[in-house]
């Protein structure tokens, strides 16, 4: 897992891939699964939705750190596993065969065998509607993984894999931002 | 274009595809490409970055109504164009062939061709961060459509379709929401 040019990261987060979160409570180390995250700027800052309904949630909003980290189409059903247990009860780490990494900024984990990682700071809790601003402080992406499709939930127990991907920067470039 | 369940109508959204939103500022409709929205729940409420920098912003911010269509994978070439020309000076839905269907709910128009489109009402802009909280208030699917895929933005002007669609239904079966 290298790293990965920061003003890329939000490439990461914009196709809308379900994605794990994880924190790290001064003593234990947790993993959420999260579909609902949008990018909010290319600095890159991210929003994401979550509250005191996910274990996680406490860990959180008291470090104000967490990792996202991007699982691959062949870790699904990790990815379901993780969103249908809870850490209350539960080493997902373990439980999931998932490896804990230290990164530089925080102490919540990068994981090892996701296709993509991304620490960061909570900046923001926007309670009214259970919104966290994240953000991105350090990216990291595996490009020696062979299976390099990211998945998206549906959000009724269904979950869709990248398909056929489409060239379209030339009618974009004017669009871009520096770096990507 | 049927009316879709309400229930259903964060499916259209959590995958995560790019979705044109349009508005009507009480003379003209116009049409914005969005590729940074989430869930905020199931009710469901949206939330959608965009700003000034967004020539729709204004009529958006002012009638405080939207509708997000749903583009499919055969309509690529006009959500790249629509995203990458401005309102101010473009007449979108004749420049791109599409076709404004008046709703129940809100002025700003369904578009015809789209896969799906659900009428939405502002309900609080978070300035701070640029975000803007929709509520749905109706939705509408075209079963009819051959094409079914969406289409996510990754950020760096490619583009990725839908591919294989994998059922994990049973073992989400306990965090599915009514309707769904």
């Amino acid at each position: 897992m290298r790293r990965l040019d920061l003003r890329k990261a939000f490439t990461l987060i914009e196709p809308g891939p379900v994605v794990l979160v994880t924190t790290f409570d001064g003593r234990k180390n947790n993993i959420m699964t999260i579909s609902w995250t949008m990018v909010v700027d290319f600095s890159p800052h991210f929003a994401m939705t979550t509250g005191p309904w996910n274990h996680s949630y406490t860990a959180l909003s008291r470090t104000r750190e967490c990792v996202i980290a991007v699982p691959a189409a062949d870790q699904l059903d990790k990815v379901v596993g993780i969103g249908t247990c809870s850490g209350a009860e539960t080493d997902k780490f373990a439980k999931f065969g998932l490896t804990p990494v230290r990164g530089v900024h925080v102490k919540a984990p990068l994981i090892r065998e996701c296709l993509a990682n991304i620490e960061c700071r909570v900046v923001d809790v926007v309670t009214k509607h259970n919104i966290v601003v994240l953000k991105g402080l350090a990216a990291y992406l595996d490009r020696s993984r062979e299976e390099k499709r990211t998945i998206h939930a549906t959000g009724d127990g269904t979950f869709v894999a990248d398909g056929t991907r489409f060239d379209r920067r030339k009618m974009m470039r004017a669009k871009l931002p520096d770096g990507v």
